[in-house]
């Protein structure tokens, strides 16, 4: 962000109007007049904070974070198996679905990334979050005795990894692997699971 | 292809351009003329055959599937559970390696397949032609007693999604996970062989 600070509703506003372009029209067709567009206040106010649509994008990805920590956290209530799968589901859109659009505007972002520097370091920190998050649910699974003593940085990075490659195949290109996945994803974490 | 066939040296050579200057520039700021600098043979031949950047894509993705069904089969031949393992390995670039850049590039195609037919189409048959493949890797394990009766089109699509995902935070980010996304893929797999 090059202006001056904005304050934390403002922030979500122009976080939830990047979403808005993003998943509507990814990120190479996306501008600054098309985020105005999803924005409720005036334009002005959008380029009085922001210079460029990808100190826009930046920010969305750093608001982004917040919620993604919460919602993770909020499903480990239910104790870690469950937390898994549910840790899981939060990261794991469908096609047609309310995220399936950003999750397709996120890994268009991911693939500039070795070529933009604005973008690079709000994306490794939103991934690094989702990482450390899918660790401790690992790691209290195999405390409380629920998962097998399974390595959890191995385990979580695998997940992850899973998470994320649904993008491509199952939501962009709509492969018709809904019930695979799911029993993929079923059978691996039951392979975690203790006896 | 909108132009004449071409023969297969031609294709071979017109794909092998494409992937070099898509692993350089990624899509979005890829163009005929860059496409053109990594081609031997004379731009006016290129022009002749194709008439936009995502046709030349196009024949590019479409060679791509051939030799990757290859390789593939070629690793089958050391036994199941070494060709699983393998079949991944040849879905696994590595952040800096030979095939990063194309790694990234494709999975910037991917973001544009639900706007654009050109690139839709090749892109799923690539991406089927490397579930298909697994699902028979697994399926021939399964029948000679290496892997449990595992579901072959469960495992293969979770594996498929576990190469995919992969591209962001490992190659594109190159977040630090080397060693965790090792370990994971191979716990992942002592998982499936028989006890």
């Amino acid at each position: 962000m090059s202006g001056p600070e904005m304050d934390a509703e403002a922030r979500a506003e122009v976080s939830e109007a990047v979403r808005e372009a993003l998943a509507r029209h990814g990120y190479e067709r996306l501008t600054t007049a098309r985020i105005a567009a999803e924005y409720d206040k005036s334009e002005a106010g959008l380029y009085y904070y922001f210079d460029s649509k990808d100190e826009m994008i930046a920010a969305f990805l750093e608001e982004t974070k917040k919620p993604l920590h919460e919602e993770l956290l909020g499903v480990d209530d239910a104790g870690p198996e469950r937390a898994h799968r549910g840790g899981w589901d939060t990261q794991f859109p469908s096609p047609g679905g309310p995220s399936a659009g950003v999750a397709v505007g996120i890994m268009e972002l991911l693939s500039h990334a070795p070529y933009n520097e604005t973008l690079r370091k709000p994306l490794l920190e939103l991934e690094s979050v989702i990482l450390e998050r899918l660790v401790e649910i690992v790691e209290s699974g195999v405390e409380q005795g629920v998962f097998r003593p399974v390595d959890p940085r191995a385990t979580a990075a695998f997940l992850l990894a899973a998470a994320d490659g649904t993008t491509g195949f199952y939501i962009a290109l709509e492969m018709d692997v809904d019930e695979e996945l799911q029993a993929g994803l079923s059978a691996y974490i039951d392979s975690l699971v203790a006896e």
